[in-house]
This record gives C-alpha cells, sequence and structure tokens, in this order.
C-alpha cells in the first residue's frame, strides 16, 4: 500500500507547501490537515502550540505516513523537536528548508528574515542559520501587516506596495542580498515585495524549498514512491470544510488536476474548538 | 571525536563540492580523496570504475566518515547504488542533487543536461529526472571538449565562446528553462554557457547542490556538526602530490582560509597505478 506525506497546518497556508509537492513529486500521496478551527496560532502560548501539533500527528499517524512536515513557520520554531522526538518517521519543517536555502544562496553573508511576530520572536530562523554558519549575519523583522493583505487577497494594489516599501525599509541597507519570506502567506506578495527590495535579493520561499529537502530525505531514505499510478490525495480540516474546499481548489485547482477528493471532517474539531 | 566528511572523486574536479562544503557547512571536517593517478574514469568500463570507488571508499572508512559523498559524475552514474547497498553511513552523489534541483526550478517542464559521453550515455540524469516527474523533458547533449577548455584554463577566450556558443546550438530551441551542468568542471565555465543560452535559461551547478543535499541528510539524521572549533581538513591523492596540492590550494585557497592541510598518499597509488 502507498503511504502517504502527511502535511499539518494551522489552516490553509500549508497548502502552498502542499501544491509544490506535488508539482515536485508528483507521485507522492499527500494527506493533508489544516486546523482551521484553531487558527491561527501565532499568538497562542507555546505549549498550546505544542499540543495541537501532537494532537494532529496523533491523528494523521493513523494513516500510516511515512513523513510528517508542519507546514506552519509558527508550529515548526515550537514543536518541530517535539515531535520529531515522539514519531519514528522523519519530520521535516519549513523553517530549516528556508535557512539552508539562503545559507547556499548568499554571497555576502547577510541574510534577512521576514515572518509573523511570533516567528521572529522565536529565533528560530537565526538559530537555523547560525548552527549552519556561525559566522552568517541575519537581520530579522516582523511584518504583521502582511498576513492581512493576503488574506484580503490584496497582493498587488498601490496600498499593499505602500505597506511592504515602508515595512521593508530598514532592510534596506547593508550587504543583504538574501529574503526568506518566512510566513507560508507570504509568497503571495513576493512579486511586490521583490519589486520594494530590487534584482540583487534573492527571495527564498519556503514552500519550494520544503517539497525538494522532502525529496531529498525521502531518496536517502530510499522512501520515494515509485508506483505509476496518479496518486489520491487527501484533505482535512477541523473548521468548515466549505470554507476550506473552496480555497483548497482555489489556489491547488487551476495548475494542478486533482484526482478525486476524499473529504473528511475528523472528531479532532468537535473535541477542540472553542 | 569529530567524523569527517569523505568525499572522493576521480581527481581534482570534485574540489569544487568540497568547497562548497566548507562554505555552507564550515563546522564539518572533509577529508578528500582525488585518484589522480586513475584519472579520468570517463573513457573507463563500468566495472573498472565500481572497483576503483570501492577501493577508494575501503580506504576512507578507517576514518570513520559519517557520510560519504561520490563527487565525480561518472561514479554516481556506474557506481552510486552499489555503494550505498555496501556501507551503513549515507551515501550521497552528485547526480540526483543537480535532477533535484532542475526538477524544483523549472517551469516549463523542459530540462537540459550537459555533460561527458560517458555521462550522458549512461542517461542516469534522464533517469533520476524521470524518477522524481515521469512527464518531465529531457534534453541530453555531450560537450567533450568543454572540459579541455576548463583544464586549460581557458574560462573567458573568444575560443571559449565559439566553443561553447557551437556545442550548444541544439539546446537553444524549444522551452528549455533550466541546464544541468552535469560535470564538476563546467561550472568554471558558467559565465560563458549562461551568455550563451541567455538569462531566461537558470543553470544548475552540482557543486553548491550537493552540498545542500549534505547539509539537508545530516541534519534529517540529527549529525551534524555543532563543535566550535574549526575543523582540519585532510586531503589525499593517488598520483602527484605537488600537483594535486597547487592546484587545491588554488581552488580552494583564495576565498576560503584553510585550516593547515595534512597532505598524505595513500598505498592504493602504489597498488594501482601504471
Amino acid at each position: 500500500m502507498q503511504q502517504p506525506i502527511a502535511i499539518l497546518d494551522s489552516g490553509v497556508g500549508g497548502l502552498t507547501v502542499a501544491k509544490e509537492v506535488m508539482r515536485q513529486l508528483p507521485r507522492e500521496k499527500i494527506i493533508y490537515f489544516g486546523d482551521t478551527a484553531r487558527t491561527p496560532y501565532g499568538p497562542r502560548p507555546a505549549d498550546e502550540i505544542t499540543r495541537f501539533t501532537r494532537e494532529i500527528v496523533d491523528y494523521l499517524i493513523q494513516y500510516r505516513p511515512k513523513m510528517i512536515v508542519i507546514a506552519c513557520n509558527t508550529a515548526t520554531a515550537v514543536a518541530l523537536e517535539d515531535i520529531r522526538s515522539r514519531v519514528a518517521v522523519p519530520v521535516v519543517g519549513v523553517i530549516h528548508p528556508g535557512a539552508r536555502a539562503a545559507n547556499s544562496s548568499t554571497q555576502t553573508g547577510v541574510v534577512g528574515v521576514i515572518g509573523t511576530e511570533g516567528t521572529i520572536s522565536s529565533g528560530a530562523y537565526e538559530n537555523a542559520l547560525k548552527q549552519l554558519s556561525p559566522t552568517i549575519e541575519v537581520v530579522s523583522l516582523a511584518c504583521p501587516r502582511f498576513v492581512t493583505l493576503v488574506e484580503q487577497g490584496n497582493f498587488r494594489s498601490e496600498e499593499t506596495f505602500n505597506t511592504v516599501k515602508t515595512s521593508l525599509g530598514s532592510l534596506q541597507a547593508g550587504n543583504l542580498d538574501t529574503l526568506i519570506l518566512g510566513c507560508t502567506h507570504y509568497p503571495f506578495l513576493a512579486e511586490t515585495i521583490g519589486e520594494v527590495m530590487g534584482k540583487d535579493v534573492r527571495l527564498i520561499s519556503s514552500d519550494g524549498e520544503t517539497a525538494r529537502e522532502i525529496s531529498t530525505i525521502l531518496h536517502d531514505r530510499n522512501r520515494l514512491e515509485r508506483a505509476e499510478d496518479m496518486p489520491v490525495h487527501q484533505f482535512f480540516c477541523s473548521g468548515d470544510p466549505v470554507m476550506f474546499k473552496r480555497i483548497a481548489q482555489q489556489w491547488l485547482g487551476e495548475q494542478i488536476e486533482l484526482t478525486p477528493i476524499v473529504w473528511q471532517v475528523p472528531q479532532i474539531a468537535n473535541r477542540t474548538v472553542g
């Protein structure tokens, strides 16, 4: 039987990672869990985020995943090591792939990181970068207004340009040549962020980088899927399935031909909402 | 005791991989073996290449490496799976990292590969790409004259430009948006190849991509080095150590401050040269 890759997120943001896994590894079956009933995780205390993440992993483990992907910056920052110590399969977060890509890309040794306040204050990107290269210089900046712009679908307006330009002003000095978009929502603003930062700054999105590390690790462990049949993905959410399905189809459906989706709302929602 | 990463190559080409490991993972200790007495591997039969690679691995294993890197396209194409089946530590080649980076990068789904005749005729890049994405289109081309240009130090002359332009002519049609430099010598010609292919074609060098996958796999296996001390690397070659040392210092010495190098010529050279 084909063992899936389990991808979990606090809501819909992790669908960008799922989309990249579908693009880069079209043979792999995905099971996705969006904890839409309890999103966002950002403002929650660390022990609560760890508990939520454990609950979702406990739920997904019944599907015998060959790998668990924490496709949420906040949950990765707080709970990655906890989950790694609890399960036998490899666990991948979104922070180390982004940090590794930036470390590989930078020539000046100066890397910027933008993210939510929770992710930035955790210092997780800085720790991951310094673990690789002790002398790397990291400039971190919380951009709390960006998520709202994305959730409004406001990717390319003048208001968006002005907000991005004002927010990123402090990053434009110095030798910074690489900028990590440390939030799954930010890739939707990549064009605007690119215009503001200029063409000499390379933008790193965790979605594509995480999909690539999933591929590397499955190959190293000799667990890449060999079956020729196209996989049937499964999506779960803890909140309103109608809204989740609409967003997922909008994000995934246009460029990727989806095999039939089994929509299920697990019991976890009833236990934990509110 | 710090366990090293063992990097082996048919000669000096794999030093580009070693240099990238030093840049991306400055805490990691490297032991490098260049089989300069028996280079090049390209024209040799497969069973001989496998035997040579096994001999070098058997020699290096006494240093208790935590990983083995086959930094030679020909040896990777022929002997990677054999070595993976023989040792308990992870074994990384240069072909899958390049293929994975190209698969991740391409938007059109059309990827070019250039390499030596041996590498191209093995079909190893095409196999690696199709294993990831069955529908990807791969255009392969042997460029035997490029290695000579590099070994002459002839990176940027008019002759080089004309040779590259003539050789790559057949790649410039179609939707190709990503080109894998499938030979450790080719990155020295990257500027010229980039001029010929145009700015819309992304060039993939295996050196940086391989270093990044080494980082990913060591992180997944919880084997990244944590020591603060800078490592002392060791270099071995089976041929003339004076010439090897001169090239290694020229390639590694300018941008990277090397800790003292222990130069050793193992017995393998005496057994097998000639």
